[in-house]
């Protein structure tokens, strides 16, 4: 497969540090990093993400909005490996006039999400600085069993998704390009789903790039594919199909990221297909089957139509993050 | 005591988030937080620390340090609690001209620091911005007895710290205001020191800041003051002497923040006084007595003077961090 960007970006900045003797998995192997707590059972999830992009952009505007996905984004990570939370330390980089209201959004933000996700802000950290930003950092626990990874896919697997997808595409579209009525977006991390999956899927990871990057890593992990009989329309939110009607594009455009949806995408042995769908009907969830995992690496297949998933990942980066650029750039992607 | 500014921003924040029923401190008692992990005898210590302002003002121009300090900062707070190391996650943010040197020198000194701290770099999340940012999360473990924290100072005891002092901001004015000569500046945590301290301080936080923010919050933490008798080049590091004489700066000013040097200051009960140095010494170090905490609430001596912690706390930000002004402010507040 192709290089992506992002990848090696990080791989230029980590590449050939130490590793932690601790340390269960390797670079880009998990959504959180896993260590194995010394004279310890438990392991402990640790992660973090940050809310740069997205307010630079002016996709997320609402102080409560940016405080809620800044606990959400890193939560999302904790459930992708199927940790149970444990708390959240926030770095927050203000401008010089940041107004009382401001803050007061953010708190709000925070709070609700802490108290959604059960993931209580422990910290945190405050800077000045030309632009509002928000690096996130959370801890979880895996106290028996193993945790969720990215890795131990298999061809003939099944693949599913633990919701609907295309809503993080659908609310950026909309936000950004071509405003048509409201897109509600407030996601909540599957971390009940996650704590489910741990015992079930052979692996998993998050949609918060859009489920097209999350089968494009996931796809090098295993060195797999993956099919994804039509129509696409099944598996989409409803508001994705709306947006894509409206603006007049192939609705499968609405996996592309870079903004995703947080759902989880995972895959599952045959022979454990059917204790997962009953674990999950005991939690009131039902995930949403997407296809299989096949043999040839890299090669995904979305209906009958292969996706060059390393050209889409790329795009975001390649047009210098230009919102109208990619968004030109992916129609053309749709043919 | 008067507010500080920067507590009132992380109140407006923080305050009236839950808390977790696992978190041991509250917030301001302690430079990291402390967790018990459910089911364990064992503490979780996890901090969060950001260089933005370093970066943004000129003080840290090379990649290198900038990658050292991200590290340094966060053991600093482990350091602090009297943790052992187990991992930090860094939270970069790269403009999109990023060139491949700025990587590489941030690279090495990431990987330098968790090295010579033996804290490694577990992951992270890179993200695209108008300037370059780094925020790290560490996290450490208390495996028995009990954490260091601000709290526990009473009048009477002695008062210590873990190395000469002014460092820090003898490095920033040399390098922002008027330079004479090189100050190298690249400080190493006191994580052995803050494992040492553990089982005789009663109080404890880092100078991250500067002596005199840590005096004024270890004030407000045990409702106590602090009395350091004269003359004051006694705790002071050689270049900060050095740059002082330069410029015409009395010396103490080098202990005002907003740039600090990162070692420890620390009570000590009178009968845990000649245990504590000859623990010390066994580790190979020399700690500097400061002199004594007082009972006035808030009120600092430094030799003969009284000094407005409070006031000189508040006084980069009320300067909108802008450094000529601060040093201009600074200046008079020396008379």
């Amino acid at each position: 497969m192709n290089a992506v960007r992002e990848l090696g970006v990080i791989d230029r900045l980590a590449g050939g540090l130490r590793r932690s003797p601790h340390q269960l998995n390797r670079r880009h192997e998990s959504d959180a990093e896993l260590l194995r707590l010394p004279g310890s059972e438990a392991i402990l999830a640790l992660t973090t993400d940050a809310v740069v992009e997205e307010i630079a952009t002016g996709l997320y505007q609402d102080p409560w909005l940016i405080g809620w996905m800044a606990v959400t984004v890193n939560a999302s990570d904790l459930a992708a490996v199927g940790a149970d939370p444990l708390g959240i330390l926030l770095s927050v980089t203000l401008p010089h006039d940041a107004p009382r209201e401001l803050l007061a959004g953010l708190r709000r933000g925070f709070g609700d999400a802490a108290d959604a996700h059960g993931l209580p802000v422990l910290g945190g950290d405050t800077n000045r600085g030309a632009a509002l930003a928000v690096a996130g950092a959370a801890a979880g626990w895996v106290s028996g069993g193993r945790p969720l990874t990215r890795c131990g896919a298999r061809p003939g697997d099944r693949l599913f998704a633990s919701g609907p997808l295309g809503l993080g595409a659908a609310f950026a579209f909309n936000r950004l390009v071509s405003r048509a009525g409201d897109v509600a977006f407030h996601p909540l991390a599957r971390l009940v789903e996650g704590q489910v999956l741990r015992s079930y899927a052979s692996c998993g990871m998050d949609t918060s790039d859009g489920l097209i990057t999350t089968l494009d890593e996931l796809a090098r992990r295993n060195a797999c594919g993956f099919s994804i009989p039509g129509p696409i329309e099944r598996i989409l939110h409803p508001d994705a199909l709306r947006v894509a009607a409206g603006a007049d594009l192939p609705p499968w455009l609405t996996l592309a990221g870079p903004h995703g949806e947080f759902e989880l995408a995972f895959s599952v042995s045959p022979d454990q297909g059917d204790a997962l769908l009953d674990a999950a009907a005991a939690n009131g969830w039902v995930p949403i089957e997407l296809g299989t995992v096949t043999e040839a690496p890299g090669v995904v297949h979305l209906g009958d139509q292969p996706i060059d998933t390393t050209r889409l990942r790329n795009l975001f980066d390649d047009v210098g993050a230009n919102v109208e650029e990619y968004v030109r750039a992916v129609r053309r992607s749709g043919g």
